[in-house]
């Protein structure tokens, strides 16, 4: 956004003006000779309307940019997965093991989830994995594991799509299909989903801006997803005393600025199963419309990432202290 | 910390053995000739006892590294202020303009805060600004009407120091003396106000990992700081669309392993005043002490950092806000 | 790399061996009642023998962690492209538009490139944009203009692969199947490129770690891939004067460490055609082994990139000084 | 930069016309009823002069943004350190150990290192050390140790001052204060060295931004410097396969956009003995005035750093080296 001075103005007064509804003035551009003067707002500025700004005192113009991403500006906050709704009052709770496992093992999990509340079960059928020779997931057959196991329950399943190919089987077995971090700047990926007209959940890319996130989103949407549900995991960082560096401030400003429904992922921000508690409270705190977690029955022998994983017989503790903490989070922005 | 494997070991059941206490394997180290085996365990694993890693079956030695900050890990997380504790249960609001900017202004904000039962007056005396031709703060006349107006009111200061030559003058004054983010490594500075006796606020450093920051408590404590309170406000980020990068992963580490009183800045976190409802929300249920908010009567007249000041007629409603939500968070880190 | 040490050692007289030959120390290890000591080696230091390591007085044993990208280890700096060399000495120069726009313009291109001895025609067909209203690229026919353009003037094509379902169109008529920034942790898209078949060119994620990137190699010569190029395009910095961050202490490290073959794309890494020629300069002197320069005849009408486009009547000259750099550069790394 | 269209300018070749000059337009500004039209231009264009845009058919005015930093844009790129010229011509070497450790050693450095033509003794008197509990430097002794080894070899002495009460004795004793990469933010120590009267070498803070770094240069210069030399030594990267990511494209930028003299630290940017030639060299085919080395008689027994420290008799090979690639980078920037 920039602010235009009239030659008559007083800059300091204007400056105040902006300052006094939480604009912060990023540069100030001078013509030669002094014709000219404008105010160009910092992207980290409270939202405020432009006609309100246009009649401050001593201002000529005030231009903005035009929306990159229409459509995820229009979608709102609330998410509808077959008839359960995200982002609309209580948290969503999106559990599961990292890898799907067996087909008696994501049915006995989902049946212990579901007994706690839990909607949405989650599972990797087809896993990212660093190295190539890591466990790269079971493939379709898991997709029919967790799909019978959801419908066992009554729960909805998400799940990750890594290539454009298994696509059409993921969205057949899936309600929502999941775009994982390392693919969210992958636009073939992101427009064969979209395609698939499913609701999609995207992970935030590691490295990525707000506004690259955004556009990511747009691809979904302009591609014939019906909604997005935005997901923050934590970014890249510096430190090695956390896996990722979940960034809540990211979650605060497309929930409360963008009104998106975001989730947040505290099993792999922390990488430590021991700060999950106080980092889901934190995220559902800041206005998360829900949490990702891993959970597993048998940790020490989980295929994946099984350090991160909650055991499941901790998971009723676990969810009833969040759940407490989302009843008293009421979610009111204004003060 | 590192596992040893004896010759006789199933590496594979070790390794669930350790996942299943959520310990990460962060590398396999083998002798030449298959001799030793090593598990280097990950920064990012949970706290664990060695001695329950050792009684493991095959492992034939646990190792850990010595602690570089002993002070700071015995320190605890309850801290004194002149009376007023920090970390002992109901947060600590810490509030004030960024800038001392007059006698009556300073005393006008110490009247208002501590009848909303604010405890705890900030604001700058000492400007450490990017640019040399910034307002660089009032100085030492500054202190004392901070010191009167807070006296008046029985509220505690809290005020930064930025130079060796003022911190005698900082600390005749203030209750705490913070070092602000910039000065995080400026170990001559740390030691200068270990000298001097008073409890430190240490703000985190822009780049600084969580063992560099420890460090520099260390160097407070060990050089005569009574105490120290850690302070995060943001890291450096790489998107514009928040001033900063706030990590409550970090303060969740703190916390919950370390044992340490944090206090979390939102109004640098974000610098939009829009989201600090939220992200001091976040911060207070991750397990802060306190918040750090800059206010101001007339933010348009600030003399630094107006647009992420919360006006003073504000306050009453955001801190009302906040009360509400620490008392819902139990902050239990078991469940 | 973790060096331990017998009860009888001297543990400074180890420290100072270590020392001696590059070696940090990260972390000094001790078991409880002081049994054992380990010293863990950081990974930023010199490369050394074990052997050595092991003959040092006080030294009981030396464990290694296996390499965990053995095809990539095992590649070596030169890479065979029909029959023209990357890496085997003189520099390969990879030049060409970013958007390949029409037949008779990139076949333009490729007579004015080749006269000024460029061997190798890079341009888009498929381009990956952030935004899914951008031009995306002509698509198929525009490889078909490559491949004619490049086979009127003995050139090779380098062009890139944005989706799996493009692979086989793409190897068909590139010789080298280039993988963008983006898609470096797309693992479908590094399968299908490897059963390609075709010398790959992978560009380093935005914020991949070198061990992240060795792996991603490591999945394209395990799926088939002949043998694969790596590319320095810049990392996500935090500051906005360069486009990205060129990280030639990457370049340094895949270079005189990992013996690999090294492209960087000064284009991209700084954003600005001023700042071609001296960082094009210094990937040469530092070790890369070309460098992959976007060209137009006229940058203004380039359908993406035109500002950080090199306009092709300055091509001549870049290229000379260029090549006078190279050769001046005996790229001996011992000394 | 903003450009202003006229009401009846064809936006898209306005566009194009910018494009052609290497400017990026980061945002597309309009007005309500789109009454106004500008072109922010991101950071990361080409330098162009404000008139010739203003030229362009379509443009109502151009506007730009006040040097924020005055002094340091009109130094120079030439600095006279008593009678030696820094970013004269040939590179400046500035070499010798991490700490000062004898009155005995450092003469014994001065003596072979001034044989071999470096004539800038560099050395810690004071070291900021991350713990309180490392060795520190032996202070104002070693500065003199420092003096006398260079009076007797006819060197400069280049020294760190690390606490605003030292800078009296160290700008004694040196004839270049050196800020380090810890106090780039510590705005006293900069007065400080400023009003002290020496030349000063800065180095950059470890997430500092390049306006940032700019800035402190020109707290030094309005305090009283002289001169200010900038000084790249890495900034704080993600990857721990190098110590730090030494930053090239910025020195490109500071060397050829801001025509200043940058000295490269390859020591601490890498952190690895093995990779000193390769990023020495690259920096100074990049334009760097000169490059800062840590040398040691006997590395393991060096205080501090030794796993960095070049061996006094691998110097000559080295320093003979970069000589040679020196004398061939002609470092023209145009072509």
């Amino acid at each position: 956004m920039i602010v235009s001075l009239k030659q008559s103005a007083d800059p300091a007064a204007v400056l105040r003006a902006l300052a006094s509804r939480g604009l912060w003035v990023s540069q100030v551009e001078q013509g030669a000779g002094g014709a000219q003067c404008h105010y160009v707002i910092a992207p980290h500025s409270a939202a405020v309307k432009v006609d309100e700004l246009a009649a401050i005192e001593g201002v000529s113009g005030v231009t903005t940019a035009k929306a990159t991403h229409p459509l995820v500006e229009r979608q709102g906050p609330v998410v509808d997965v077959g008839g359960a709704k995200i982002g609309a009052g209580s948290p969503a709770f999106i559990c599961g093991p990292c890898s799907v496992e067996s087909k008696e093992h994501v049915s006995l999990l989902a049946r212990r989830l579901s007994a706690l509340g839990v909607s949405f079960l989650r599972g990797g059928a087809f896993k990212p994995r660093t190295s190539p020779y890591s466990f790269q997931g079971h493939g379709v057959v898991a997709l029919r594991w967790m799909r019978e196991a959801a419908d066992a329950t009554g729960m909805r399943v998400v799940t990750e799509a890594l290539s454009e190919t298994d696509v059409p089987a993921v969205a057949e077995h899936a309600d929502v299909v999941q775009i994982g971090s390392r693919n969210m700047h992958n636009y073939a990926l992101l427009k064969a989903v979209g395609r698939a007209g499913r609701p999609a959940l995207l992970k935030r890319g590691m490295a990525a801006t707000l506004d690259e996130w955004l556009k990511a989103g747009e691809y979904l949407l302009s591609s014939g997803a019906p909604s997005v549900i935005f997901c923050e995991r934590g970014i890249r960082g510096f430190d090695d005393a956390t896996r990722n560096l979940l960034d809540l401030g990211a979650v605060a400003l497309l929930v409360h600025v963008h009104r998106l429904p975001v989730i947040v992922d505290p099993s792999h921000g922390a990488g430590r199963r021991d700060l999950i508690l106080p980092l889901g409270r934190a995220a559902l705190a800041v206005g998360a419309a829900g949490l990702m977690i891993e959970t597993h029955d048998d940790p020490p022998s989980a295929l994946s990432d099984g350090p991160q994983a909650v055991p499941l017989e901790a998971m009723e503790g676990l969810l009833r202290e969040l759940d407490a903490s989302a009843r008293a989070a009421v979610r009111r922005c204004e003060y």
